[in-house]
């Protein structure tokens, strides 16, 4: 287990922005391709235990994205949204809405900042509304961002700490 | 000139959200058209006095949109995005950019309500921070979204009140 790298939420109370961080020992080319290949992505996206279903993975301004995340009992999450801008090795910029909350929608910034040799992942969300980001907050998002990431270093070979 | 129409701006301090609401005495099919018609769209988006050059106009989910605003000097501001979704004749959400704030981007959702053969259009707009919103708010986008909806009512033929 890879203990150095935590992933830290920040969601200061009563606004609708959620920041959340990771660094990951790989450098920014290789995170930037485990985001950006569809092979890659169903490898580490999502919480363990959950197959990921790609659905649209078109990584260009305008692209469209879409994926379902399936666990054992059958139970399905479906995501989408489309790329704003794409700024190979350094950035995504896309929307994003969980078909759960249909009609909400985030607008979320990656960026991929080189440590020397080593990545920062910052990934800075804005919500339509205060409730909006609590309820992706209470919905459990942290335990899967750690799994993900944990996945992420997996798949590009980090070796645990 | 129609006084009764007016265009009302609701921008809590210290929030990154704007609602623009402006009613039009228009139903929401011609509204629709008006906004998703490019050779409609070019002749009210925008304030009076500037020539609108439109790019990429590609009304679809992950369709991208570009266009530019010339003044008689020749000075250009540019502007770009891409739909989310869009529901035709209720409601469009789209990014939004502003080529001279390059990375600083908003998530816009345009909704139609119908008033019984006259709409309420509801802009909202949340940024991603609170001062990407006060710039927009400080940048004359008032007087510009007067002149847009008053030449909107005039393409669409409706009577001066």
């Amino acid at each position: 287990m890879n203990t150095r790298n935590a992933v830290v939420i920040t969601a200061e109370p009563g606004t609708p922005f959620a920041t959340i961080t990771r660094e990951v020992d790989a450098p920014p080319a290789d995170v930037y391709r485990a985001y950006t290949e569809p092979d890659l992505l169903v490898q580490w996206l999502g919480p363990r235990g959950l197959v990921m279903e790609l659905g649209d993975y078109d990584v260009r301004p305008g692209g469209k994205w879409s994926y379902t995340h399936r666990d054992p009992s059958g139970m399905a999450f479906g995501f989408r949204g489309v790329f704003h801008s794409v700024t190979p090795g350094e950035q995504l910029v896309q929307t994003f809405e969980f078909d759960g909350a249909a009609g909400h929608v985030c607008l979320e910034r990656v960026d991929l900042a080189d440590l020397g040799g080593r990545t920062r992942i910052t990934v800075f969300d804005v919500f339509q509304s205060v409730e909006d980001r609590d309820a992706m907050l209470a919905s459990g998002m942290e335990d899967g961002l750690t799994d993900s990431y944990e996945r992420m270093e997996e798949l590009l070979g980090v070796a645990a700490q």
